[in-house]
């Protein structure tokens, strides 16, 4: 990951708020030749008009005589049956890290946060973190076994389950090693590869419970699940009875509003709100009910924490409250001194998300941000804040609380107890630095 | 709409509940040679284990030995930068109905409602309604001007709105022709064209009324928003004042987490919470604050409503409640007598929606569903309920109820006030009816 080359990082001009500018107008930017929104938005809270005269942006001229768009027949409907971005829009894409893994079968691709906006993660930028490829499985020839301690083992098809009583929900999805090149203190260069293994979609399936329920599962004995999924990796994960019982637990196929792509392990997964990726099976193919945790490999060798004693932390699962500023993010510029909003997410396993604080001194000073609505469960949930560059350095920061009251933590709180050798469940607060020159970069604030 | 030829309807084997099985599966359903979840879940209510022994179904040797996904290895990470549904989902698609107007250009594709979950439209499936096409522009060239009642007239790049504070929310969209065939009892065969002018997505944008503060509008004369688009259409429409002051009224760039596709707008277009479709001008250029409204040809010519005395309604912009079943519906067919998971849709755009009740035998008893949540303001709710489908015909309808009180009508109580000869605003119960032989087609029910 250190590795990284820069051809790899999404272009400074890709997005919002330096992407629509031309080079040449950026330099003209940069030369100081224009001030718009300098002083604009002279406050976050007033949106008054400021007193100084406003400059007159360059390519007023293109509004005054029509534009060929709008003079000319454009595209028909159903141009794109199943429609795609725009040309403009082609380097806003998930991109794996070069030289994280040996193989791309069983790798990583990161989802672009800094360019994504609101909660919802348009499923076409959804993040892949495969063990071994994936596959597009034909649904007629996909199997779901339910056998252990049921009285009645079943297989069902896909068409069975899809009659079942359907429920719909928005949970946010996350690797437990996302942002986990930080505990080294590698410093990422962009929120796509810090913090990109992270996505929320709205999740339509059955609830296992429902389908444990009519299969009469042994509720005393019957403490754990094991789900297995239908990929070459066999991916086999513990679920905790107690979650299943929640009714949160879902055999989903669904996946904002179409059949999950086969990234996401169409036709079947597993959702398990709130607990890291590597639970949420993918290309679901098998749950068992046993009386005792499993203890796959999955689950002793990968996805342990490693603690400073050397010992290993097992079946830390649930993801605990976090955030992070996707704009302004490592990797952009600002263009001028003025107004900007900062926006960002936050999300915890623990329930929903209750506060989340923004400072620009590293951490000196905080202020709230607005939390945009639904503030849903188990869901991301967007931030968004005014702020006035003054053109002087600074230090970005975002602190979430969850309804637990829990607060995320410093690194350097994480590192006094966990050490700096683990690779997973690192929700420390992120820090981008703004430079002088309006370049923003990850550094660790302490 | 009439001429609709059967090639252009989706395959009976599309989608659930009966999209997956092979036809000669389906064929030996239909001979009475499988007896799959026929007594499976005894009613909606129990999901308890009904008595009978549960027949094996077919094909179950596929889990019992590898299958070739489970024994390969698979497709790397970011094979797809920007990924796609699967290749067994590509009839699931947005459709133009032949005939319905003369060029494709100013046409409708209807979004795919009976194979969609949940209340959020993956943009791809996001219906399109072009009044002369759509063109994907340059958002480095787009240019939004503020004119008319303010202080300072104003010209915004798209980078410069995307500085400004910046909002999320969760709305549908719905044509005010959506349905419009049934005003004539056309019975168009599936709910894709009969109600698939309908979406709802997480948009972000900037609100109008803050951009109108900073800018200084007049509040006292300032009472109607007229809104350009850029496209050859010049569509032009008029806003209420009161409606920007709610703060709902949002000039978006972000659709579902990424930019507007070039087909709903990129990269600008007014959102309008509640409000037809028409009114969320696209491509949107310019903003005028005037004193009166402006009575422009698309809301004066079209978008009218003709009553049974031959006068025109107007201004008729309000989305009244509404809802339907989306599976089973027109053009499905139930496999085989048994439970069924009864799924749909509602909405309103006063507001929230409160009850959704079903009815399965043309309206004489009805049933409350359950209402999956988040339950939004102006948003898409989706209902499920359990039924049991005794093998008798049956006439399937949905009756939304919304926060004001509001209970969606029946056809013939609308057409005793609005006549027949209306397009716009048929908000009336959609009944299916069920044949005996698990046929499922669009009738009028009284």
């Amino acid at each position: 990951m250190s590795a990284l080359p820069r051809a790899a990082l999404p272009g400074r001009l890709q997005r919002a708020p330096e992407g629509f500018l031309q080079p040449a107008q950026i330099r003209e930017v940069a030369a100081g030749r224009r001030g718009f929104l300098r002083s604009a938005f002279a406050a976050a809270a007033g949106l008054r008009l400021a007193g100084a005269a406003r400059a007159q942006p360059p390519g007023e001229e293109v509004i005054l005589r029509p534009q060929p768009w709008a003079t000319s027949l454009g595209q028909p409907v159903a141009a794109f049956p199943y429609g795609q971005p725009s040309k403009y829009e082609k380097n806003l894409m998930r991109r794996e890290s070069p030289g994280l893994t040996r193989v791309s079968a069983a790798s990583v691709a990161f989802s672009p946060l800094q360019g994504m906006f609101g909660i919802i993660t348009a499923s076409g930028l959804h993040f892949e973190r495969h063990h071994q490829g994936w596959e597009d499985i034909d649904p007629s020839k996909h199997r779901l076994m339910v056998n252990g301690l049921v009285k009645q083992e079943t297989v069902f098809t896909m068409d069975e389950l899809m009659r079942l009583p359907s429920v719909s929900r928005i949970h946010f999805i996350e690797c437990g090693a996302n942002t986990g090149m930080e505990w080294g203190n590698v410093a990422v260069p962009t929120v796509q590869y810090t913090h990109g293994m992270l996505s929320c979609s709205e999740f339509t399936g059955v609830r296992l419970i429902d389908v444990l329920d009519h299969l009469g599962y042994d509720r005393k004995k019957g403490r754990y699940v094991l789900a297995e999924g239908g990929d070459g990796s066999g991916m086999t994960r513990t679920i905790p009875m107690e979650l299943v019982e929640s009714g949160e637990v879902l055999l989903a196929y669904g996946m904002n509003g179409e059949m999950l792509r086969p990234e996401n392990g169409y036709p079947l997964r597993l959702v398990v709100p709130g607990v890291q990726g590597v639970s949420w099976v993918k290309w679901l193919r098998r749950i068992e009910v046993g009386d005792m945790p499993y203890a796959t490999k999955d689950e002793t060798v990968h996805y342990v924490d490693l603690m400073p004693n050397g010992q290993l932390r097992q079946y830390t699962s649930i993801q605990e409250a976090k955030s992070v500023i996707t704009t302004p993010s490592g990797g952009q510029m600002l263009l001028d001194k003025g107004f900007y909003n900062v926006s960002g997410i936050a999300w915890s396993g623990r329930g929903k998300i209750k506060r989340v604080d923004v400072s620009s001194d590293g951490g000196r000073n905080w202020r709230s941000a607005r939390l945009e609505t639904p503030v849903l469960s188990k869901a991301l949930t967007r931030f968004n804040i005014g702020w006035v560059w003054d053109g002087a350095p600074a230090i970005l920061q975002s602190r979430a609380m969850d309804e637990t009251g829990y607060v995320q933590p410093k690194i350097n709180q994480l590192r006094a107890v966990r050490g700096t050798r683990s690779i997973y469940h690192n929700n420390a607060i992120q820090s981008w630095q703004v430079a002088q020159s309006g370049e923003v970069s990850n550094v660790q604030a302490y």
